[in-house]
């Protein structure tokens, strides 16, 4: 059920790293007492390149995953899954 | 123009930290090949605390330098600045 | 292509009425210089009944739809699609 | 309390009519059995226009009501107010 193409799941991970990256960076920011609508502007970019890679993993898993799941009639548990992370995510 | 309580500073960080190491275990899952449902909800758990943190952050910035700008007669940049995140973030 | 059982399009229906009364009285409320954070309030909560209503309408296209088009064998049209709209609404 | 220049008033007002006619719109969509994805972004675009509406409402606010309460020394519930919209609005 975890179906995810090699080279996609590459791409997760790197981009995961920049994330982290950047969130570390806001630390250092609040550290160094920046000021703080740079701070926000920066904090919301992280939050904005998280979604992304959201977006991906969900991407990737209807394709994947709920493809599988409805081909084999097991439809309403994969999708009410689905709803359920689109819901929160709003 | 970068007034921050010590403890709020201190907060903000303690929870950065946390943030940090929550997003961490995000690429953990994604290198374990976790069930891709489990990560997005770890994931926008993740952006949510993130959030939280802006919140904390604007929050300190409105009662701070937003309105000492105000009292000085100073209100549409700030006023603009605080509109800009406020926009990004919807 | 636009299968929705009829109990589900009248549920819509009847919601998106309600919707569309709410966002009415939020017109009122402006007419009479209530006051703007209540007028806020009321606005967002029209924002939230509709994005009830979208996901609704999400779930029915998921179940109806792109299930439909994955058994076919034409499921990355449908998913592009709905990939389209998640992104558009975070 | 309730501020509002009297053009920013009548511009909510007007953006607040095309609004209502738009959703409007949805509910026919959804009455003419119209395809799902289209009816979402048009639901989308109704959801975005009141956020606009919102922001232009908020803003109103911050440079009236607010600004008046911090200069008065009042600051505390005026940003407590405003925290509380901008956490529902994310």
């Amino acid at each position: 059920m975890t179906y995810r193409p090699k080279n996609t799941k590459e791409r997760i991970l790197h981009r995961l790293k920049i994330a982290q990256g950047h969130l570390k960076k806001v630390s250092q920011m609040v550290e160094d007492d920046i000021y703080c609508i740079d701070i926000l502007h920066q904090s919301q970019a992280v939050r904005r390149a998280i979604e992304e890679i959201d977006n991906l993993i969900l991407e990737t898993h209807l394709k994947g995953c709920v493809s599988e799941a409805i081909s084999k009639g097991k439809k309403d548990e994969a999708i009410a899954e689905v709803m359920n992370v689109f819901k929160k995510s709003n």
